[in-house]
Parts: structure tokens; C-alpha cells; sequence
């Protein structure tokens, strides 16, 4: 079974899902099966599951229950959506996976990037994504991006979300040293015709069609 | 802080509800302030997890999905019940921890003793038991003590259950040798007297005092 599972990771702002979609339709216009998903992807346990995570009066959710839970939910996406795609030869676009967790929870909330790594590959089993595209991006601009689609300024909360997203960056720069097999980044900060050469030109390397 | 965390490990019918039940009396009549409690425990996370591991209609539910909710509603009800209970100075009974997990899921259900170890390591993150007590009994015995309760005879799905439950055991068996040094193995197909005398002599063993 040829390996069709694509990842694609980074910070809000980004460009991830602007991507994920230009890449569909030319996937599809070129005769490819598709599947673009993201967790929980409406699978009813892993819904359920996110709405526990989600719940905004759990203030006393401690960070390694969510870790487990968010394991849990993707096993579920994973089992009932992503591997029957793989085997009915669809490629599949992931809008973030295993990687997300480890710069985000391993990382950035220093629970362990092994740690979260671990409870991972007891979700994943064996299904990393063939290849993950991380979207790199200065977090001040991809947050300057996000504003100014919501037409906002930046305010204190912003700010402070930024020194976390900054650490986020970090954590996903060292999973692209690490997995660089598996993880190739593409610089966000150009433009979309850009990135979105770059994107496809990965991509295609991999299906084996240029 | 001196360890005061005893978990209580065996198959229904071995007498674990009885046992903890007494123990607890008499540990309160010896002047111990005690906590006996069992998981979900009333922690609204963990009961919210457990109502979808739980839910008749997910048949569809993965073993690896159900492991993973199982370690997050133990990691919840460690946070919020026992570690507060074990730094106020109680003594806690909890029926059922972390051997079960290992025994029926790791073990029984075949997903692996090393990774559903590994899982809960993260889940409870250095808060082993000081002792486990493992009560061991012949299946078919504890079945048949079960429906002596119910006043039924054994049916065919008792029967399958039953290699099941033998299963369970063997597992209980490998972790007692696996981890010596915390799990007691009692003879539970001995009178409640002599079952609560070896109880009451192990944990008070551990207390340090006779």
C-alpha cells in the first residue's frame, strides 16, 4: 500500500487551511481521490471526547488528562476515517496530527515531548502521516494575519499568547530536525502562489507524479 | 510524606468490596483517618469519561481508544481525590488502580503490558501504589461465588467469559512477579476470616504498625 497520508502542521495564520483547500481542488482536478479531514473529523466518539476536552467550565482539567484524551480522540479519527481512506487509495490531507501535540502539550505546556510522544504512538500504532508539511511562520505575523482578518488591534492577551506561540515555534523547529525524514517546512512567510508551489511540489515528490 | 496509597487488585467474586469495606472500619476504629474509593469516584471529568467508555451504542470503540480514556479518567480521579487525600494524611484504599488496566487490557485484551504500563506511567506519573494487594482466586470459583449472590446457573456466556477471566488471572500472576516488591498475592478462596487476617497483616505491615 502506497502511503498517501499527508500532515500539515504551524501556528494559526500560518496558511494551513487556505493550503489544505487549493491543494484538494488540485488534487482532485488532477484525478486523485481526496480526503481532507481534521480531528475529530465528526467521528462520534472522538466528538464526544473534544467536547469534554473543550468544556470551558473544566478549569480543573490537569494537562496530562487532556494529553491522554486528545490521544484518545485521534485514535478514534484515525481508526474510522483516515485508515479506511489509506485503503481505498485516497491521498488524505490531515490538518494537523501527532505533531501538534508535541509542540504544543510536549512542548510548549512542558509535559515532555517524549512523554507525549509515547502515549502517541500507542494512539497512532504505527500510522505516522509519509510526510508532514510544517508551515513556518514568525508567530507575531501569523498573528498579525489573523488580526487583520478580524479586523482587531493586538491587545494584552495577544501579547501574551505570543511568548506561548513563540515556544510552540520552537518546539515544531526541533521536531523538524528530529523527524527530518518525515517533516519538511516550508517558509509561510511568502506568498500564498508561493508556498502553495512549494506545498504541491512536496506533495507530488512523494505520490511519485511531478 | 509517608506512603499511604493501597490499591486492591483481583476478578469480581474475590471478596475486593468486602475486604476494603472491613479494613476500612477497622483501620477508622484503630484512629485512621481513611479514604476508600474507586475510580470514576465522583470526579466529574473522570465520570464524564467513563459515560462514553461506558456507552452501550459506541460499539465501535477501539481497544487502544478505550485504554487511553481509561488512563485519563485515572489520571482525574489520582489529581482531584487520592494525592490531595495522601498529603492530608489519610490512609487510601482504592479498588482497582492501575493492575487492572495492565491485567485485563494489557494482558487479557492482548494491546500489550509494556504499552498500556507505559500509557499509565503518564497518567499517574510516579504515584504507585505503596502496596497493592492482589487477590487471587480461581475464576471459576469467584464466578461461582458471583452467581451464588444472583441465585442463577452458569450459562454459556459465563462459560466464554470464564477463559477470558483466566486470562485476567494469568495477568495478575506476571505483574505479581513483575513487581514483587508492591503486590502481595493473597489466597482469596480462603474464609473471609483468614482472607481479612492476611489483609489487615500486610497493610499494617506498611503502616508500621501491629
Amino acid at each position: 500500500m502506497k502511503g498517501r497520508f499527508f500532515s500539515f502542521e504551524g501556528p494559526e495564520g500560518a496558511g494551513k487551511t487556505t493550503m489544505i483547500a487549493m491543494l484538494e481542488s488540485f488534487l482532485r482536478e488532477k484525478g486523485f481521490d481526496v480526503l481532507a479531514t481534521r480531528e475529530p473529523g465528526g467521528v462520534r466518539i472522538a466528538e464526544e471526547i473534544r467536547s469534554i476536552i473543550l468544556n470551558p467550565a473544566h478549569t480543573e482539567m490537569d494537562g496530562r488528562t487532556e494529553a491522554l484524551l486528545y490521544a484518545a480522540a485521534r485514535r478514534q479519527h484515525l481508526l474510522e476515517k483516515i485508515i479506511p481512506a489509506i485503503k481505498s487509495g485516497k491521498i488524505v490531507l490531515c490538518d494537523r496530527f501527532i505533531d501538534s501535540s508535541l509542540a504544543y502539550q510536549g512542548f510548549a505546556r512542558e509535559l515532555g515531548m517524549d512523554e507525549i510522544l509515547q502515549i502517541n504512538q500507542f494512539a497512532i500504532n504505527g500510522y505516522f502521516p509519509t510526510l508532514t508539511i510544517y508551515f513556518d511562520i514568525d508567530p507575531k505575523i501569523g498573528l498579525e494575519r489573523i488580526q487583520k482578518n478580524k479586523q482587531r488591534e493586538m491587545n494584552r492577551l495577544d501579547m501574551e499568547n505570543l511568548s506561548f506561540h513563540y515556544k510552540v515555534r520552537e518546539g515544531y523547529l526541533k521536531l523538524a530536525k528530529r523527524f527530518s525524514d518525515r517533516i519538511i517546512t516550508i517558509d509561510a512567510s511568502k506568498s500564498v502562489d508561493e508556498v502553495f508551489a512549494m506545498t504541491v511540489a512536496a506533495i507530488m515528490d512523494r505520490i511519485g507524479e511531478r
